[in-house]
């Protein structure tokens, strides 16, 4: 559409540029209601304070990465209901999404029967869980066969 | 039904106490169709020769356990179409159902971005994946909350 008041060869002024809207703030999360005893059956002893945790989609179960959680970490995730990390190459803490804006709200953390992993369920926002930019960072595939179902009913 | 040429009450001997039939041979794994360049992009070097390997039910999605495996034991994973392990603790292989019966049918072998993660999906036979009998692994939950819907459409 042209501006009012003059076409598209009018000697007119540019109008000034049109700036982009400020992006929406990031909503809060919402801090976790916990189970302490099953926190404290966490066991950070066989990974040198470390466990794994895998994080998964809520909406279609995909496995999205896994990373590692230190006490500190897995406190700060139930705390603030967002993903908190620890990375063992920087030596620091971090909360996904804090750079990229993929942010991961937590609805679920669900723990082995061992206690030395954990399930962290999420709603991911924006693009994905994976700094590649694809939704899963396991987007590559080795193999694949047909598998044999399990039999059904007696 | 009667026996033929004897009534409920007739005086034949007890007929042989019932044996209960044989339990059918567990069926064959199938093969994977795999890509060579993504099983050599596989990062063993990371955690001393072993990458984590979550697996997960192709029914739903759930994630079932996490366990370790090394080169060989990827490879015949791939080779047998059911997942095989290494047990840091034992120092050996294992074949997940060689024991309890609960045994895993592999469809699919995906790589993570940084190479050093599995997911494996599989047919659950058996009870499913936990020795304690329990269908996954993660079967307590830490801590819920509803989470974050993230924003839809544009």
């Amino acid at each position: 559409m042209s501006a009012p008041g003059g076409g598209a060869d009018a000697a007119a002024p540019a109008p000034p540029p049109a700036t982009a809207p400020a992006p929406a703030p990031a909503p809060a999360g919402v801090p976790l209601t916990v189970d302490e005893d099953l926190v404290r059956a966490v066991d950070f002893t066989k990974g040198d304070g470390l466990v794994s945790a895998i994080v998964q989609d809520t909406i279609d179960g995909t496995v999205l990465t896994v990373a590692y959680m230190d006490e500190e970490a897995l406190r700060r995730t139930l705390a603030t209901g967002r993903s908190w990390f620890y990375s063992r190459s920087r030596g620091e803490y971090w909360q996904k999404g804090d750079t990229s804006g993929d942010r991961q709200y937590v609805r679920e953390v669900r723990i082995d029967c061992d206690g030395d992993a954990l399930v962290v369920r999420v709603d991911q926002h924006g693009r994905g869980a994976c700094h590649t930019g694809e939704r899963t960072c396991f987007y590559r595939t080795i193999g694949t066969g047909p598998g044999v179902p399990a039999p059904t009913g007696p």
